[in-house]
């Protein structure tokens, strides 16, 4: 920041006792021993802060001069003035040590991240210049909380076309992700009077904010046409939570007798299923799949996300909720925040519009395809008594070992080497089976990186 | 969109008992009539569509000329093909009509909104072009969830330097605006056994959260002070919302007696503050007031945003917590979602950072400013009985009658011409005086509209 511009929380009183320039010394030491003021950040010119203060320019450089001399400040000709990187009396907080720091490892085969180079930061600029261009001042205001209506436009063409999802814009609520969708769901739930909440078993291993709101969860098997939808018409559940078209974490695609299935239960009992399509975009050599939500659509909350097509970081996602349900959503949402920015959405309606989502979607499955592929390769080459499976869609196959391997081992010579890896034991509510899987994400790595993390991860398992 | 990548949800079976073109068709028709493919959508040129299933043109073609004819697709030459805005049989929505309107008004002096014509869309795609520059792979995926190091960092030397609060970018958590901050708070509130909170009288009207968690209010009277500090003392609260740096509505700047007072309290209870710092960057004619936050740091969790600096669209907005209550911040965050956009919010540090943040607010305030002489100029002309008081600072005034008007007459006959009205009663969870104090946001509107829009106004009142 150019020191011109830099502002001050400081006052002087003329009519008191002190002289300016011991007002301004005391406000200033006090501000930068109190830690208001933090070592290495800018403070106003001399000539700045006499205007601001309405005062003449000497007093302020002489209480600069006197800083300086005390070891408060560091001024350099030509440079902004700074609080002394040395100054004294900072305070130190008592604070939990490790509540910013976030894991990174080298290689990491651990579900759930896409290429996180591949983000179109080109596009998306022109993408956001062109949204700003068209906003009009009453959308830089406080309104459309649930989502601004461009954006819902073209997520109800685009889902409708992608996914077979049938939407009123009115029923697509804008969301911070799949984690917000949950957090609203748990909570539309409770309102509803659910208890018992059906998950996949194996599922998601994050299940804190189901119980959070009080709901038991009750695990129901997968097998390989997706979740027993017998075993769930036998149990207490009236809600369930699914992953249909690419089943979290083990990859299988739920089977059109099982859909059907499904959708039934789910009108009988007039339950919920909370749908999570949060990578049916990648496909690579099977026909593509609906949504559950256009079978049932009365019964489906549907809820997709940027955070695998374009970037976690975006955290820009939608719901699609049944008309009867929507308004408990938006009572929800309104008890949460006041919505999603509205930039990003304009943004991201624009480059749905232009055509570059789908394009840029185009582009990763290509090179997902070919990471996948390097993956086979390896696996062939280096572990070829194991079963993959999981590997017609998605991010991530899963390899089945036919045995038992020492995981706790594996997983600390992987840690050790700078390798991120996850068990398919993890994942399960009951009883895991004997023999070990492990879920290897293909597409976060470059495939150079991939096949030498396939090889290293071969030794360690050889190893262990 | 171009139609050359436009995706479509379709596939066909080769082996299957219907030919190609019937399967297209088929699928096609049910998609439009089911709504998944909305009036006006496009889809796939038949070349494009041909090559992604994998078969020849011509059945491609004959489907879409069929589908045509029956008034489903608009084919029209070198135009990307489209669903008929006459398709029939789009699936009427049972939907609660109003989901999506918003309320506009041509003049509206309803305090809290800044002006909105003002946001510095060139300054802000430079800052995201910046941002975006410097962003890792690493800053792409889920990490930093409660608020990325950058903008922490910036904020903890911003808020230090503008704001006197002492903050190490650890327990400043990134919001999406104060809404958050006060869901977060409620949440955090209950978990620590708080049943009781303590509000400004007159204060928000907006009290549903708070409800929501469970908490009963107790409303402590405001007067030219601020917040009743000893009546704070006699209740049974542990804990209080606050609007110290400029009331929220009266306008009122709390004391510095009272500001002692209160931090007294605040120790001697072990109680908690929520300090809403929602404008304290329009100042104009007063010394600068320091945030609460610095006179009892473990005791005042402090709520800023860019709402009204820089557009309420943003949402984005910070939190710096107290040390013992960072945690239980984290934890309520967690069960709400994955954070703020991580774009926007290296975007909002590098705006702080070059300076553009501190230039913007320097000539949002000369403008406001020059609104604020025109309020008071016509006012005067228009309204001399009226005694006005707030202007110190912020973005309305509060402009007391001498008697009580006929305020449900004035607030109908200002809707019917477009304008906003918030009177004062509103605002009281207790009893309101009998005369009638009108809220008038100077901020949003450009001065000749302003003028405009009072002498309107003055013309309301004499004549309700």
């Amino acid at each position: 920041m150019s020191s011109r511009d830099a502002e001050l929380l400081i006052s002087v009183d003329r009519n008191g006792p002190a002289s300016m320039q011991a007002q301004l010394e005391r406000q200033l030491r006090d501000a930068i021993r109190g830690g208001m003021l933090r070592a290495g950040s800018e403070v106003p010119s001399t000539r700045d802060l006499a205007r601001d203060l309405g005062i003449s320019r000497p007093p302020v450089m002489e209480a600069y001069a006197q800083l300086a001399a005390e070891g408060y400040l560091a001024l350099r000709r030509s440079a902004a003035p700074r609080v002394a990187d040395t100054a004294p009396g900072h305070r130190a907080q008592d604070l939990p040590p490790e509540s910013i720091t976030t894991l990174v490892f080298r290689y990491d085969f651990r579900p759930g991240s896409p290429d996180l180079s591949s983000f179109p930061s080109a596009r998306w600029l022109k993408a956001a210049e062109a949204a700003l261009k068209t906003m009009t001042p009453d959308d830089f205001g406080y309104g459309q909380r649930y989502g601004v209506l461009p954006l819902r436009r073209a997520l109800a063409d685009y889902l409708g076309r992608v996914r077979g999802v049938g939407a009123d814009p009115r029923q697509i609520l804008i969301t911070s992700g799949f984690e917000q969708a949950r957090a609203l769901m748990a909570r539309a739930l409770k309102r509803r009077g659910v208890t018992e909440l059906a998950v996949e078993d194996p599922g998601y291993s994050d299940r804190e904010v189901w119980l959070a709101a009080g709901l038991k969860l009750l695990p129901i098997g997968v097998d390989e046409y997706g979740i027993d939808v017998a075993a769930l018409g036998k149990s207490r559940a009236q809600a369930v939570l699914l992953t249909p078209a690419h089943q979290s974490p083990t990859g299988v695609v739920m089977s059109g007798e099982r859909r059907l299935a499904l959708a039934n239960w789910l009108r009988e009992k007039n339950a919920i299923a909370l749908e999570d399509d949060y990578d049916a975009e990648f496909r690579y050599d099977r026909a593509p799949i609906g949504a559950l939500q256009g079978s049932a659509p009365d019964h489906v909350v549907y809820a997709g996300t940027t955070s695998k097509t374009l970037a976690p970081a975006l955290r820009l996602g939608w719901m699609v909720a049944p008309p009867d349900l929507l308004l408990a959503f938006e009572d929800e949402m309104r008890l949460m925040d006041c919505g999603r920015g509205r930039l990003e959405q304009f943004t991201l309606a624009h480059f749905i519009i232009s055509g570059d989502y789908d394009r840029h979607l185009r582009k990763m499955r290509a090179l997902y395809r070919d990471r996948r592929e390097a993956l086979l390769a390896v696996i062939a080459a280096e572990l070829p008594e194991v079963e993959i499976s999981g590997i017609s869609a998605g991010l991530h196959a899963t390899v089945r070992f036919p045995r038992r391997l020492n995981e706790a081992a594996i997983h600390e010579n992987a840690n050790k080497r700078g390798m991120g890896l996850s068990f398919l034991r993890g994942h399960y509510l009951g009883t895991a089976p004997h023999e070990s899987t492990l879920l290897l994400n293909y597409a976060s790595m470059p495939e150079s990186a991939l096949r030498t993390a396939l090889r290293t991860l071969a030794a360690i398992i050889a190893d262990s």
